[in-house]
């Protein structure tokens, strides 16, 4: 019998719809070969002679996509949450990401990011590396180990950043990348690598261009940043005259997603300022957003327009951007992006209703999960990524249910709650 | 020898001004009879013969305050997160609030309350009951017996909230109050009665005016709302339309800190949507300010204008306001300060500097503490409130000194941090 093949018993819920949270008291999740079947009341015949485990009286949830994170800039998350964009990068993130020159920093460093990684709420993560090509493939292998599935990116920027994190021109970062791509791209059960301009302003045209000519030529996804703060918004605007929206300059040079001329997804963080334009643009092209709430706050961005963008039927995952944000937990990210449309409504716009929970863990489950495929639910078809949460220490009413029980350790998880068990497509990490 | 004379050795910082962290490493931290004798690198002479603690490598720095928070809305903090602030009240604070009619299940309930404000970095808070004079008293034997330093308040309303939580007229909840003031006094060493009308709208003319008799007789210090959110602060205009602002109500019923007769102070929490006028009359009074910002996003309030406070000279402590925050961690609610404070910077005023982390840590600490007396520092003739914090599990950088250890550990508790010693004017709690 294969190992991701099993039934877990315990208190089932998951997102039916971005509206609906479905639960089952007692219920049997069922997965063959790494495949969910459903949920069940009763374990129906066929599935009889699969390994149960039971967890009681704990709460079985789907697990969650982060979209966008940093994994170099975790040595100093919770640093410098005070400062402002510019100084928070000069001061801790362009020092700190030079570091992983060395690759036994690097050693160090995403040792503890990937055992950190691998024990959170996150199943599946995007997450940018730096520009330097063998700390970003130990990063992949590190990554790939944990069996957690990911995406990694080798930065790539050549101007407008300091010279230690500058790639010296073009035709050497595109051939760097280019040789990391081939080394990556078929070396990892569950890890790939994902093209990450770090954003435009960072990157020449020739390198745009080039990286584009990549895309095309392997069918890579792309990720990058979009729309953070004003600042930047004018500035790619002074830089690229001709655009008629931010995003327009990454879909000129073919780094925005289906339109792009193949139909792999590109994934954009942020989006705090999006145009009118780029709104349509994100739609049409089906761009993924990267909604990271905390970090939109500790740098002083502002609050992104997600109920605009849901209403839109715009693709809208969660991300921590750490270390924008400072705390890799999913669980905080949800809370977050419910606590900020709150303030959305109050402080820019009171027609967009504020998030629900239910909204708020759909967009961390299935939201940011379709970037990878049939994933965050528990219906039949998707791929077994599932999460564990013992909330025996946080007392309860007893007239209360699951979803009572769920929202509550969302919110306190970090003080009382506990993750028991997580699976990704069917294979236990722990 | 006094068990609240002691010595403790450790990484040692607190404020010295709410711009400047005072730290020094394997200092001596010396208290005798429950009052600080001040930080030394060596221990003075004098001081030789008490018991010594050394924690080795452990954070050292002050307790902190928590200047509003509502014990009876524990149960359910985490709930409803997404609702607005009405359906709030009506789904969840007003059912359980009424609850506390039985002492069983008060008793139940503030078991777990008060055993977790123990464990909590809180080592002082004023804290609203509800109408129900037994379970008020049940409250605060349970506060009293774990040596934490609290104001607790039977809460009063009489008109515009549900029968359940109304108490019948004005004349029976004062003598209802009066009685319970003459049966707490002086009935504890750590606990101490506070007239509580819950907020202006809630309270007659004949209540509020029986409350500011009973301030005058007894000198009692006052906690209410003010100014929490636009349509309270509508309404409160309509329901006394003689007054200059909200916080006038209170004032002119001698429920407004100095000016009221006496000098025993007041605590208005939120302080969102002050006047000029009432801003002017909140310093004048000197009146505290419970800042509560998860509370604030939360309830989609708004956020309050801390720099303003700060600037003007105002009185300004930090509240986790449960169950309007989920959180009971004053770790949270400083990093949650200053977050806000650069939503507010973005979004509303863009000339009100964000707080920096010093100042969100000096609010928690003196800022709150100042109202209990001298509390929040560690300068000689401070009471001994301290909390010593191992912070050995999250990863460090040997170029780090004490203030970005402090700073990772308040943003980062949560996951990997831990409380492992707690002193309340010289008791050790744990």
């Amino acid at each position: 019998m294969k190992t991701d093949s099993w039934i877990l018993k315990g208190m089932i819920c998951y997102s039916k719809t971005k509206d609906e949270l479905a639960v089952l008291e007692n219920g049997y999740l069922i997965c063959c070969q790494g495949i969910l079947q459903g949920v069940y009341p009763v374990i129906p015949e066929e599935f009889r002679t699969l390994p149960l485990t039971d967890y009681g009286d704990a709460l079985i949830f789907p697990g969650m996509a982060d979209l966008h994170l940093h994994a170099p800039q975790y040595p100093f998350c919770g640093l410098g949450m005070d400062l402002e964009l510019l100084e928070w990068l000069e001061t801790h993130t362009f020092p700190e990401e030079s570091r992983y020159q060395s690759l036994d920093y690097a050693e160090q460093a995403y040792t503890i990011f990937t055992e950190d990684l691998a024990c959170s709420p996150t199943t599946r993560a995007v997450i940018f590396g730096t520009i330097h090509t063998p700390a970003t493939k130990l990063l992949m292998d590190k990554l790939d180990a944990t069996n957690l599935k990911t995406y990694v990116g080798k930065v790539n920027m050549d101007q407008n950043c300091p010279d230690c994190l500058r790639e010296s021109d073009a035709v050497s970062a595109l051939e760097d990348t280019k040789n990391w791509l081939l080394d990556t791209m078929d070396a990892y059960k569950n890890t790939k690598p994902i093209l990450t301009p770090r954003f435009v302003p960072t990157c020449s045209t020739d390198l745009m261009e080039g990286l584009g000519a990549l895309q095309k030529q392997y069918r890579l996804p792309v990720q990058s940043h979009l729309s953070e703060n004003p600042s930047e918004v004018d500035w790619v605007r002074q830089l690229h005259p001709w655009s008629s929206c931010y995003g327009d300059v990454y879909d000129h040079f073919g780094l925005f997603g289906a339109k792009s001329g193949t139909n792999c997804p590109a994934i954009m963080a942020h989006c705090v300022y999006s145009s009118k334009e780029e709104i349509q643009r994100l739609k049409q092209n089906s761009v993924y957003i990267a909604h990271c709430p905390q970090s939109n706050t500790n740098l002083s961005s502002g609050i992104a327009p997600i109920r605009r963008y849901l209403e839109q039927g715009l693709l809208v995952g969660l991300g921590t951007d750490l270390a924008g944000g400072a705390n890799l937990s999913m669980f905080r990210c949800i809370t977050d992006a419910v606590a900020v449309s709150k303030l959305y409504w109050r402080l820019v716009d009171s027609s967009a209703k504020p998030l629900t929970m239910e909204e708020g863990f759909y967009l961390a489950t299935i939201g940011g999960g379709s970037f990878f495929g049939k994933i965050g639910s528990f219906e039949k078809g998707y791929e077994a990524d599932v999460l564990i949460a013992d909330d025996s220490m946080i007392p309860r009413s007893s007239s209360w249910g699951i979803r009572e029980r769920l929202t509550r350790f969302l919110y306190l998880s970090g003080e009382k709650g506990k993750l028991i068990g997580k699976y990704v497509a069917g294979v236990k990490i722990f």
